[in-house]
């Protein structure tokens, strides 16, 4: 069994490359719900819907969030009523908040709650929440504290940040699903998708108890770097970066997982700094990271599948080959990845 | 100024009549609310959104409720997602609820988002709700206890009613405007719309000291019946009134209305209970009460205003004419019309 740390768009796309060549019950993906906020009285899971629509074939491509063929005559309604129209929610969209809102009120958890509506829009493959307790990303910006979504939809990652907290994530346990896959004799590996490090898989990370189980997981850890080129797919992942003090580029991400990683996947064009990498003491998977359609999805799926086999079946000495990198590749593995640096 | 009590389609039709012949500040709108209820976590307040949806010119003139060419999208995700669907939400009306619950959360009153959502939608006659506070019709029937909508729409109306009750309505003052209007001096009449007595107009007098404001009002008060040769022209307004005991008929509607109107306007159909209903001591206007378009409901109202002249300029004695009847017909006029019986 895979477990998958996803956030939003780029966690929904690797998710459904893995789910598209494994079977439902050999992954499980757990979603970033720090960015989940009430608005307009609803419970809104964003991430959460982003890897579920994306994983029931809902999902509008072009937007990267909501659902394909969408009306938006609520949403015309409210703006007419003088509603806060910034978070654009789609008339069938409204619906899910409506629903899961409604389900939260009557004390079911956003697992149950995530269960049912994966059963009803007929995804397989397990989604669940990072956590089922109230965890909220808050920026410090110089514009003030901002919780996520008024950061990054109606000031569109605008201000600069200073600091990043996820309010609630140390005293709140991982999902029960989450959580059981963390203790799992059976867990294979555990992927982080090439979601914002530190807005979608950090959340994840700071949970009470998570970081601790990887650090000690016996399975191999891999990341996928979401910069390319030091330039982010999408979202403000390198801004942020330069915000932070630190120079946008797969490196840095490198850095970042240092301790808690056993192996890198970097962009085939970020295939220079595959060396340097190696020497920070990670694997490196070198591929083409971009995910236009599905077959690109399953393309990396694949290739993450092989280098977690690579990782596993290595010895650890640090000459062993990476089966995933092309021959030309320079790079070293190192098989004391996941220590201190 | 003409203050017109109305419930659901039968009012709006009537109020959207007089709105279109009388100037926005001679016509005040006061809506049962009792029918209103939190559903799926929304505050629906039916019946005033049936009449601004009217007066706005927006309404469903088919289904009675909801918008034109209103769209069913967040309904059908719901029912996708095993959600309560049996109270129809089109995605325009959604966002009507959505923004209505979310100010109401922010402390503001029925009667201020009432208002703004008039001006929203450009509706310069006034509608307010009768009360800003919770009143609940409940009803008592062979399956128990049930609540307005559950009742009316998800029962539709077929269990056997032994009671009503309005909870909450002894203690709910009247909302603001509906409170100035009733102490007004330049108050010229009241209309008790042909809605449903008992649903529809009896959660209006039974809020604190609307019955008593009424009975000692100086001003004309009429009643147009919802009867129409004994059945209503929709709704259970029949069908209940045999259940609790009486018989389905314009005459029984005088009856109910006695000590609170002046006058009542009958149909066309049910000429022949004039000379009852006089004998009762209620002035009667028959006229084509039947409502099906724009015209109609223009004409109706323009009935109703020669009717409210007529007993206002009659001289209290018991042979004065009735301006409204016909010549022939065998209507009786008496001065003592809002005495006890």
């Amino acid at each position: 069994m895979i477990l998958v740390l996803a956030g939003g768009v780029g966690g929904a796309k690797l998710a459904n490359g893995l789910a598209k060549i494994l079977p439902p019950e050999d992954v499980l993906v757990a979603v970033n719900t720090g960015d989940d906020f009430v608005h307009l009285g609803l419970h809104i899971s964003p991430d959460l819907d982003t890897v579920i629509y994306t994983l029931a074939g809902m999902n509008n491509p072009e937007t990267g969030w909501g659902i394909a063929g969408e009306t938006w005559n609520a949403m015309a309604m409210l703006e007419r009523l003088g509603g806060e129209t910034w978070f654009r929610l789609g008339d069938r969209d409204l619906a899910t908040h409506i629903a899961r809102t409604e389900r939260l009120r009557k004390g079911q958890t956003l697992s149950e709650v995530t269960a049912e509506f994966c059963r009803a829009w007929g995804v397989r493959h397990r989604i669940v929440p990072m956590t089922d307790h109230e965890v909220a990303t808050v920026l410090h910006t110089d514009e003030g504290l901002l919780s996520f979504q008024h950061y990054f939809v109606r000031r569109r990652c605008e201000p600069r940040v200073n600091r990043i907290d996820f309010v609630g994530a140390a005293n709140a346990p991982p999902s029960p699903a989450f959580a059981a896959a963390l203790a799992d004799p059976r867990l294979r590996a555990v992927v982080f998708c090439p979601s914002n490090p530190y807005l979608s898989i950090q959340p994840i990370l700071s949970l009470a108890g998570v970081r601790h189980a990887l650090e000690n997981l016996s399975a191999p850890v891999v990341a996928v770097s979401p910069l390319i080129g030091g330039a982010a797919v999408k979202g403000p992942a390198a801004k942020i970066m330069r915000e932070l003090g630190n120079t946008p580029s797969t490196a840095e991400i490198a850095r970042f997982y240092l301790n808690l990683v056993d192996g890198l996947v970097i962009d085939d064009r970020d295939h220079d700094l595959g060396p340097c990498i190696a020497a920070m003491g990670l694997r490196v998977c070198i591929s083409d990271t971009l995910m236009n359609n599905v077959a690109d999805q399953m393309q990396l799926a694949g290739k993450i599948l092989d280098f977690i086999s690579s990782i596993a079946t290595s010895a650890p000495a640090n000459t062993s080959p990476n089966s995933c990198s092309p021959p030309s590749s320079p790079v070293v593995s190192n098989p004391t990845s996941r220590g201190p640096r």
